[in-house]
C-alpha cells in the first residue's frame, strides 16, 4: 500500500450527510411509488445534473462537461500524474430506484466531502465522474458515454442515436444545456473504482453489506429456433407428434441443467420463448428461444456453448424435429485489476467487514473503464435482490458501508500528503 | 342384421363419379394451392349448395332446407319410419382441403345414386344432409348448426351471432337464400352415419384405408399460471431464482410424460404458451400455458386433470414459485351407438377390408346428432393426416372403399324391401 495511509484507515464518511444528498437527488424525477424515473438527457436528467454541479461546486471542484456530457469534478493532487477516477450514473430507467447509479456518484462526493472535512491533501487527484446514459433507455446502447470516450463507439455513431421520436442524442444533451468540450474528458485515469448496488440477492443470502466485486462476467446470448410438425391436438396419437414446444421444453430444462450442474457462479437464462401457431388446439409446429449464458471464465463460456449444440442435437434427432442454434453477441468476461481489487480487499479489512467477492453479472460503466485503465467495483447488498423497480433498496447502514469502503480504497490508491 | 341385406353386399358406389363429384364440388372456393375457401354463408357456400341441390334434384331426392339452413335431400322408404340420415358439411376452414365434409356429404349421395341406379328400395326412408357452418371459422362456435337442431344452442343464440364484420348469421343466411322453415329440419332419424377424412396419421400409419370410429373423445382445457420471481438474468444465481419459464418447461414436460405413460389413445398438448415480461436477459417472472387433454374415456380424463394439479403443484413448492390451475371448458366423451358401429363393421368385413377401430380426436356433427339418435362414423385415411391445410388429401381409392362402407352400412341401418 502507499506511504502513510494506513494511518489514516480510521477515517469515515459522513454516512448521515450521503444518505440525504442520495434522497434529495431522488427528489428529481421521483415517481409515486418510492422510486425514480431519470432517463437520461431528459427535464430531470438536467435537473439532477445541476444539483450535482452545485455540489461539484460547493465542494471545492473543479466541474468539467466533455463532448458526450459526462460531468466530471476534479479535486487537485499534489501530482500532475492522471486522478484516480470515482463515478457512475445518475440516469435510471422507467420507474426505477433511487440508488442505482446515484450511489455511485454522491457516493464519490461523499469521499471529497471528507477528505475536505479533514483537510487531506491526495498525492494523485482524485475526480468524480457521473457517466451519461448508463442504461441505455431512451438511446441505446447501454453504457454509452463510457464506451464512447474508452474507444467503443464513435462520437458520430453516439451523436446520431435517436430515440424512439426520433430526436437525436447530439441535439437533445445540447438541448439539457450539457454538451460540453472534448477535452474535458475524464481520461486519462490512474484507476477508476465504482461503488454501485449490487442488484442481485447474493451479498442478502450470504448476509453481508458489502462485496469486492472480481470483474463483470462475461455474457453470451443465443437463439435457437426448433421447428416440429404443426398439426391438430386430438387425432395426433403421442407416439407420432413431432411437436416444437414438447422438444424446446425439454432443452429449457436442459439448459437450466447446464449451469447448475457446472459451478456456483454460472447462469443460464431462457428469457424470451415464442410459440407459433401458439393456438390451444394445435400441436406448435415451430419455436424460438433464447438462451443467456453467464460465466467469469471466457473458456467455459465457450464450453457451455458447445454444450448446448450438443443438447438441441441431441433432442432434435431423438423428436424428430428441427433445430438451429444461432449465437449473436457476446460480451467477453472482464476481470478487474488486482491492485484495485487489492486495494478495496484491504480497506473492507480495515473497517473490520466480512471479506466477499463476487462477480457482476450486469454490465456497467467499469467495464469500459476496465480497457484502458485499472479498475474495480464495490458492490453495496441490495434488499431482495431487488433492482430496476421502484422497490429497489439498500440501507443507510450498508450504503455508509459501502462509502466507508470507496473512502479508505480511494486514500490507498491516490496516495496521501501526510502533512 | 335386417333380412335380406346378405343378397345386397356385392353391391358397390360408383367411385369414379363420387370423386368426379368431389372435385366438381372442390371448383367452388378453390385455392391457388390446390385447397379450398369456402366459408359457410358465403357466396361460394351459396354456390355450392345450388349445386349440391341440383344433384339432389337429378337423384330424385326432396330437398328440404331448415330454419338454420341445414340442407335435407329426403329419398322415401316402404315405411313411415324416420329416415336413416347420411351428412356432413360442405363449408370448410381457409385454405382447407377438399375432402373435409364434403366427402360425407357427396359420399351419402353416391349412396344415393347407387340406390337409384339399381333400383333398390329401402324399408326406412334414405336422407343425405348438408349441415350449416360446422367449421365455425366465419361464425362461432363449430357444429353450431348440428348443435342448433339437436338442442345445444338455441335459435336466437345462433341467429344473433356476428362474424368480424358484425354481420349477423340470419340475415347472412337469408342473403345467400337458405333461410328455410322449421318444418324442415331432418329430425327425428333412425340413425345418423357420417362418413369423414381422419383429419390424423393413425390409419395410414397402420397401412388401413378406412377406420370404424368408435367414438369422439372427451376433451378438456386448462390454463395454467405460474407466477415466479422476475430478476435480471445476470445478478441471481441459480439457486435464488424463481423461474417462471423453468418451472413450466418441467410442466409441459410432464403433461406429455402424463399420456405417454397411460395408453396408445390418451393425448395431452400444451398448445399456447406466453412468457413474461418475455426479455431475453430477464428471468421469467409469469407464464401462462394452456393444456389439452382428450381420452375417450371420462374417467381416465378426469384423473389426467387430477394428476396435471398434483404435477403442478409439485413443481410449484419444489421451485418456489405460485400456480393455479384453472379448468375451464370440457367436451365429454361420445361413445357412438353398437348398433351402428355393428353396422359399420358388418360392412369392413363384407368389403374384406381389415377392420381397425379408432376413436375420433375431434369434433364432428355426429358429436350431437348422438344426442338424439343412433349415431356412428367411418373414417378414411388422410395422407400424412394432414387436414385444414391446401394440402389435405385421400386416395380416390380410399374414398371409394369409404363411400362402399357408408352404402352398405346405410342397407344395413335402413333395411331394403326384397323385391
Amino acid at each position: 500500500m502507499v506511504d502513510g495511509v494506513d494511518l489514516l484507515m480510521s477515517l469515515t464518511v459522513n454516512g448521515a450527510r450521503l444518505n440525504d444528498s442520495l434522497l434529495e437527488l431522488a427528489g428529481i424525477g421521483a415517481t409515486p411509488g418510492g422510486g425514480v424515473t431519470r432517463l437520461a438527457v431528459s427535464d430531470e436528467d438536467r435537473a439532477g445534473r445541476d444539483l450535482l454541479r452545485s455540489w461539484m461546486e460547493q465542494a471545492g471542484l473543479t466541474v468539467l462537461v466533455d463532448d458526450f456530457g459526462n460531468m466530471t469534478g476534479l479535486r487537485r493532487g499534489t501530482t500532475d500524474e492522471p486522478p484516480v477516477l470515482l463515478g457512475s450514473h445518475c440516469d435510471s430507467v422507467v420507474n426505477g430506484g433511487k440508488f442505482d447509479g446515484a450511489l455511485g456518484v454522491l457516493g464519490a462526493l461523499e469521499v471529497v466531502r471528507t477528505l475536505n472535512d479533514h483537510g487531506i491533501v491526495t498525492r494523485r487527484p482524485v475526480a468524480i465522474v457521473n457517466w451519461t446514459n448508463e442504461e441505455g433507455v431512451r438511446f441505446e446502447p447501454a453504457m454509452q458515454c463510457s464506451g464512447a470516450v474508452t474507444g467503443r463507439f464513435s462520437r458520430s455513431e453516439v451523436y446520431g442515436r435517436t430515440d424512439r421520436r426520433g430526436l437525436r442524442f447530439e441535439d437533445e444533451l445540447r438541448g439539457i444545456g450539457y454538451l460540453g468540450e472534448e477535452a474535458n474528458r475524464p481520461l486519462p485515469a490512474s484507476a477508476y473504482l465504482e461503488l454501485h448496488i449490487e442488484q442481485g440477492p447474493v451479498l442478502e443470502a450470504a448476509g453481508y453489506p458489502v462485496g469486492i466485486v472480481g470483474g463483470i462476467v462475461g455474457i453470451t446470448w443465443i437463439e435457437v429456433t426448433i421447428e416440429g410438425q404443426p398439426d391438430h391436438a386430438g387425432p395426433s396419437p403421442m407416439g407420432l407428434r413431432h411437436d416444437a414446444l414438447a422438444a424446446a421444453a425439454q432443452i429449457v430444462s436442459g439448459v437450466e441443467r447446464l449451469a447448475l450442474d457446472l459451478d456456483e457462479v454460472a447462469v443460464a437464462t431462457v428469457g424470451r420463448l415464442s410459440v407459433e401457431p401458439n393456438v390451444i388446439n394445435t400441436i406448435p409446429g415451430r419455436v424460438t428461444f433464447s438462451v443467456d449464458f453467464r460465466h467469469p471464465d471466457r473458456d467455459v463460456l465457450e464450453a457451455q456453448v458447445v454444450r448446448l449444440e450438443s443438447l438441441v442435437a441431441d433432442v432434435a434427432t431423438a423428436r424428430g424435429v428441427r433445430a438451429t442454434v444461432e449465437r449473436f453477441w457476446t460480451s467477453e468476461p472482464t476481470p478487474f485489476d488486482r491492485n484495485v481489487i487489492g486495494a478495496v480487499e484491504h480497506a473492507v479489512a480495515e473497517l473490520g467487514l466480512p471479506s466477499y467477492t463476487l462477480w457482476s453479472g450486469a454490465g456497467h460503466d467499469a467495464k469500459y473503464l476496465a480497457d484502458v485503465c485499472p479498475s474495480g467495483m464495490i458492490f453495496v447488498r441490495s434488499q431482495g435482490g431487488l433492482s430496476h423497480c421502484e422497490a429497489e433498496h439498500s440501507t443507510p447502514e450498508d450504503i455508509e458501508a459501502g462509502a466507508n469502503v470507496l473512502l479508505l480504497s480511494t486514500l490507498a490508491l491516490a496516495g496521501v500528503e501526510i502533512q
